[in-house]
């Protein structure tokens, strides 16, 4: 098998404009390598694929096997970070309606996130589809009071008593929490409920590869034995000199078309099950670098969809805008274009070729239009989509965005312009401090 | 009932701002109204919702009624215009799981959409979960050269006559096309299938109230005599006046923001059920304003989740943003938080509230968060989800987009920037010029 690419010469950017930034890559290496960056009480995502204590993963498989016996379905409450990564994956790697397959064509259990949001025609729409199905429930949370899956666990944990009773509720629910501190915690210990544990020196976003992410991807029916190999790999290949590192060249292409006035850039998709790696992506780079007045906003497209909705302004709008595709060499399913005699639609010259080819025509001929167009490129080619490249690829991001956040100037793992919003939100609905747990 | 109603009050824009610029938009309105801004060959969507003819109208219901009696699902094949303004509609206002449904509880068929990418994966995924299904076809295609709706068809056709045969195929396939032109409209003449008309002088991107959107929009089971009332109404109100004229304020304020730096726009909801209400947005504003090196680029979150993503740097990111929040009064469905004795989860100061009243409160804090952190907010009330609001909305949008690209200095009309991609990736195909039909 072979690697994860990156192709940076599509990007308009000249060899010195690396070479003159080298030095403080390595620099940024140093400084989240031997721990003496903004934010390193949260670096224990670096090496914790390898560290995965060999009994929580039995313990998160014994849960998987289960829940998979037990359920039709598992409802994953989370938000944030406690939601894309799993989401991500478990959506990349399944079926495209994997929750409409039949049980028969499928490996694992369906999956339905909540608790992401505080819509109440969701929440009861999601209930009305459950009605004539098994299900259990993780519930992750840190702290275990973020209000959307607090909520959310709230309805569900009356739901699956009433259905269930509170002995068979027991038995179906999952708690993903803090090792010692917090509500859920608590309830744990009080309940029975089987946990496991958010490391304290992982932030959300960089959590996929705990408990967080692996216990939904494994109910899906994915190996994440495979998905943990592929980010182990990665903490040597991302951990080399930067001449060597695809992950670190990324980190600084990037700041290098920031500081030339590219302040978007766009995530580039060829297939539609991609959409929440894009969304993962964009929590993880965004809330890393958006701070201080600084930060690239990052935004995804779906093309060829998309090339018939923002393609315009990408190929003519405002230049301030870089894209970054992921190409996907060896698709997980393709088509041959039959050769049709009786009518003609002016399609005869792709006759016999595979859809999967025209697709990647049709990204050859985008990259080539917008790089005219002085939209610098920047290709990341994934050899394939199973758990192994995936891993890997999401390991490649988070090690790209803690180096892109030190040489933005910023500390890559704290967010701490999240809590505003909740401020004023806890103020409007009256909240007082003794409400505090 | 009450109207949209459009609160500028928190945009951080000064009154005497607006007047200033006040005489533009009524030029603007002149360019429009009077035809003689650029694109004037496309402005026929202005009053088309006026004038569907009744027979047009009778011949959608009837393919409707007989598309819901044959078909378990309606698969839709269109791309861009041809197909965001119908998903839009339909999954804001159907049931957030409708193609998951029990038929007994669903006003219509499925929809699924097709045609809109070129992902081998998830046009074989897609024919695997329609195996025990009955499906009629409503293909979207002024053209009927788009590739990606080309391919699909060219699949799909296949499809229908291998599993109904060619006259029973022929009675499920529906077409909606260029009036005399292309190659769907011999192909319709040729086969005699049912076929609907894309009116000359009306892009697809303003197309939403033609056959191109209503005729999935009917068959998900929607009532599209609201829809259109909806759009018939804001005819006149979008009319008025830019002092009484909440479609032609938001053009306005958007444009003051972007002459101030603000380049980017995110759409903000708050029900996840208007995702595709916001990916609809995209292209109009994108495909229209953006052009000539100029135009906002226009982005979108759905809150609360994104607040757990992109909200860090929203909040504190570099000030390039503005956010405009679409604010649903009365929610769809709603529930209320009981009260709980066994255990404490700290959320005892929402008990006996809706769970809608504190999604509510969230984007109350949110606006004063973000205004805090300098963030102007446009805020566009919606007093409901129906079809009439959401047909007026729509107008609205599209009104506003009109009169902001001519404010901007730009045809809002044309695309041109579209073919560039094309004709690369149609020279890689090794495309010859006789291929064109």
């Amino acid at each position: 098998m072979g690697n994860i690419t990156f192709d940076y010469s599509k990007s308009l950017i000249e060899d010195h404009e690396i070479k003159s930034l080298m030095p403080f890559v390595r620099t940024a290496h140093d400084m989240l390598h031997k721990g003496y960056g903004l934010g390193n009480q949260f670096i224990g995502w670096i090496h914790y694929p390898k560290n995965i204590e060999k009994v929580d993963l039995e313990g998160i498989k014994s849960a998987t096997k289960a829940i998979q016996e037990s359920s039709d379905a598992l409802i994953v409450i989370g938000i944030g970070g406690s939601y894309l990564g799993a989401r991500a994956c478990v959506e990349a790697l399944n079926h495209s309606f994997y929750n409409q397959l039949p049980k028969k064509k499928r490996k694992g259990a369906e999956i339905y996130f909540v608790g992401n949001n505080m819509s109440s025609s969701y929440i009861l729409d999601l209930i009305d589809i459950l009605e004539d199905k098994d299900i259990s429930i993780n519930v992750i949370s840190k702290s275990g009071t973020t209000l959307e899956p607090a909520i959310a666990f709230r309805i569900f944990k009356d739901y699956m008593e009433a259905k269930y009773g509170k002995e068979g509720a027991k038995n179906r629910i999952y708690v993903t929490t803090d090792k010692h501190k917090g509500i859920l915690r608590k309830l744990c210990e009080e309940e029975g409920y089987t946990s496991f544990v958010i490391p304290d020196d992982i932030g959300g976003r960089y959590s996929v590869f705990t408990p967080v992410g692996l216990l939904p991807i494994a109910v899906s029916g994915l190996d994440i034995d495979g998905f943990i190999a592929g980010a182990i790999d990665g903490i040597d290949e991302y951990s080399k000199d930067v001449e060597d590192n695809i992950s670190y060249k990324y980190a600084l292409t990037r700041n290098i078309l920031y500081r030339k006035g590219k302040d978007i850039e766009i995530l580039v998709t060829y297939e539609p099950c991609l959409k929440y790696l894009t969304e993962w992506w964009k929590q993880l780079f965004g809330e890393s670098e958006g701070k201080d007045n600084k930060g690239i906003y990052p935004s995804s497209v779906e093309f060829t969809t998309d090339l018939h909705s923002l393609g315009q302004l990408i190929q003519d709008g405002k230049r301030n805008i870089f894209e970054t595709t992921i190409n996907i060499e060896k698709p997980k399913r393709d088509l041959k274009l039959k050769k049709i005699s009786h009518y003609r639609d002016g399609l005869e010259f792709i006759e016999g070729k595979t859809l999967d080819f025209v697709n990647k025509k049709a990204f050859e001929g985008t990259v080539k239009a917008h790089t005219k167009g002085q939209v610098p490129n920047l290709i990341i080619n994934l050899p394939e989509l199973n758990e192994y490249y995936f891993g890997n690829l999401m390991y490649f991001f988070e090690k790209a965005c803690a180096i892109s956040g030190y040489l933005l100037g910023v500390n890559p793992f704290d967010q701490p312009g999240v809590e505003e919003y909740k401020n004023h939100m806890y103020e409007l609905l009256g909240k007082s401090k003794k409400d505090n747990l």
